[in-house]
């Protein structure tokens, strides 16, 4: 018997062209007569397009308010381009060696515009723009539309769904493999076997950090023997169908402590009631609030040192942040990891991470496995 | 009975300081105040280091007429930054998460200065920069500073002599594996591990273009069963010590035509020809006028379809480029390749190439083996 894989509906010419049209729109209400985007995340969201590698090469999607969105590529490259799912909703244009790509800009930007520009285009091509409209202005595109992808389309959401389904099918499985006795980097292997069993094209990071290791959390996987007692956090991702997951759950080798059952229950109860935070309209920061409190409380919260989530989609880390100061309001559509945490420095850790994404009234995890501690062998 | 491995000298701080007092006074003869830059070979050839990743942190190394060499890198990655070989070289200075770093730009950099600043570095960085010196101004480092890596010391010398002689060792055990009945995959994996294991840490790649796939340049390597009668280009190269190889030589497969060794027979004087152009104080563009002048002659002017060589140091492919039109002069120490090649569409292509560095009388060649026509198995 196979089991059926699961696949992806298609994005359409009218998706790319909606999201294009989106952004220039909220370029426009952030003052901007247009958004130029070099290849990255936003490349890839905005045309499917990703070139094999990033060189000195111009490739710029042109989204301006008085032009049809305009994709300009070398002409070595064109073929490529346009080839990428989203390139029919753009006019393409394409520039030999030897002539010089920022001429095209001329047709295209308004002389005295001001425009955001990729955090990571390099700087020569922003010379480059300088150099042939001495009285435009430019702006880093993540200060000036942080929000750029963070509403996802139904399509976008079955993705993200699929990716979560699949981490979660990894953690099940994962349950019944061997910890004691095996190195981290074992467990950490996998993991990602599984995750690409499942479906998954890339796998991003596979954290597993066993006993004091857990206290640390930026430890990714090690060469420490997974010892009986020890807890150990997972925290697991990557892509499929393009769209990121993150899952983290934290389980015990045999009979936990009474400390290690205390904290996991207190992140337990945090990690719910961020997820319970969730709502439209609501403050980003108001997520880390909620998880927060109620670990101080608990008199952890000197223990949680890091933020409360992070936005996925095309990246697995990426805007909105929930994070204290952040006031951008939760809008439907946009999915991100609600993960608080406690480390016991010398210790042990315990986190607990789902992806959840706003619906009209609240808030939906597309991670769906059991948070109580689980024992495993 | 083992084999001793090679082993490179260690740059010293000294090596360091030197190369970054000469980016100082080769910027100051450009009319730069200073050179900026971010992580890339640049930085790697200036200071040794090279972040894990390259983020919307900022990390950048000062370089002005007016202050000794500072190196500004985020708190998180100052003890990473502080292992590098050159660090020592540097004033080192960190800024934290929420800090701002282009304010560290305001005591480093004349306000009306004028500044070149790596290609790759992020927009959002040069915007950063502008933001705090508004009247200061920004010129493309490779456009200003081609020639910033070119010339080569001793050690570095020292480490692509090393390189290419592993991958001459390399050429001569490949000559005794078989060839016909196998893919190219299957040979280009061969080329992969000898170099890996006469010393490269890092495979950039193994080209083996046979039969008719030879005719195209830019083939690497396919799923096509190498015949008996094949013409075989072999090109490959990767880093050994942090400094690049890249050889060249065309194989046969079995008794050669007489058409396969007359082709063949061309390009290698049109190589001799190239390597004998090379002289201290002669343009780089006559290296190339030399080799296709034979090949010209010989009738095959319109096959010869690419320059005939590039620099090589940190990186395998960099400036100066042996084409026409390069009128920078060749400087002892330079190191580059000659190879020309001849590409008959549909039938096949020979391409022959010897890594040669610029001396104080001529040039000599770091890579070695036979560049008769050999027939292999």
């Amino acid at each position: 018997m196979t089991t059926a894989q699961p696949t992806a509906v298609p994005f359409t010419t009218e998706d790319y062209a909606a999201r294009m049209a989106r952004v220039v729109e909220d370029g426009r209400s952030a003052g901007l007569d247009g958004v130029l985007v070099t290849p990255g995340p936003d490349l890839v969201w905005l045309t499917g397009y990703q070139p094999t590698a990033i060189t000195e090469r111009l490739t710029m999607l042109f989204l301006t308010t008085d032009h049809e969105p305009t994709l300009l590529v070398p002409t070595l490259e064109r073929p490529d381009a346009e080839g990428a799912e989203g390139a029919p909703a753009t006019t393409m244009m394409d520039w030999p060696d030897g002539a010089d790509p920022y001429d095209v800009a001329l047709g295209l930007l308004r002389p005295d515009g001001s425009f955001g520009v990729s955090d990571n285009a390099w700087a020569m091509h922003l010379l480059g723009l300088q150099g042939a409209l001495p009285e435009s202005r430019y702006q880093s595109l993540t200060q000036r539309l942080p929000m750029l992808r963070a509403v996802k389309d139904d399509n976008e959401l079955a993705r993200l769904a699929a990716a979560g389904a699949a981490a979660d099918a990894s953690y099940e499985e994962i349950l019944k493999v061997r910890f004691s006795g095996r190195r981290e980097t074992d467990v950490a292997g996998d993991l990602a076997d599984l995750l690409r069993s499942h479906g998954h094209e890339q796998v991003d990071f596979t954290v597993v950090g066993s006993g004091p290791n857990g206290a640390n959390p930026h430890h990714e996987a090690g060469e420490r023997v997974i010892e009986v007692g020890d807890c150990v956090v997972l925290d697991f991702g990557g892509l499929m169908f393009g769209y990121g997951s993150d899952t983290s759950r934290t389980v015990c080798v045999g009979e936990p402590t009474d400390r290690i059952r205390e904290v996991h229950e207190v992140v337990r109860l945090a990690q719910q009631a961020g997820v319970d935070a969730v709502r439209p309209g609501v403050a980003c920061q108001e997520v880390d609030r909620a998880a927060r409190h109620l670990i101080t409380e608990a008199g952890y919260g000197e223990q949680f040192i890091h933020r409360t989530g992070h936005g996925i989609g095309v990246t697995t880390h990426e805007p909105p942040y929930m994070i204290e100061g952040e006031e951008q309001p939760m809008v439907p559509g946009m999915c991100f990891s609600v993960e608080p945490g406690i480390y016991l420095s010398g210790g042990f850790g315990v986190r607990i991470e789902d992806i959840v994404t706003v619906t009209e009234d609240g808030g939906t995890r597309l991670n769906n496995t059991d948070r109580t501690l689980q024992i495993v062998g």
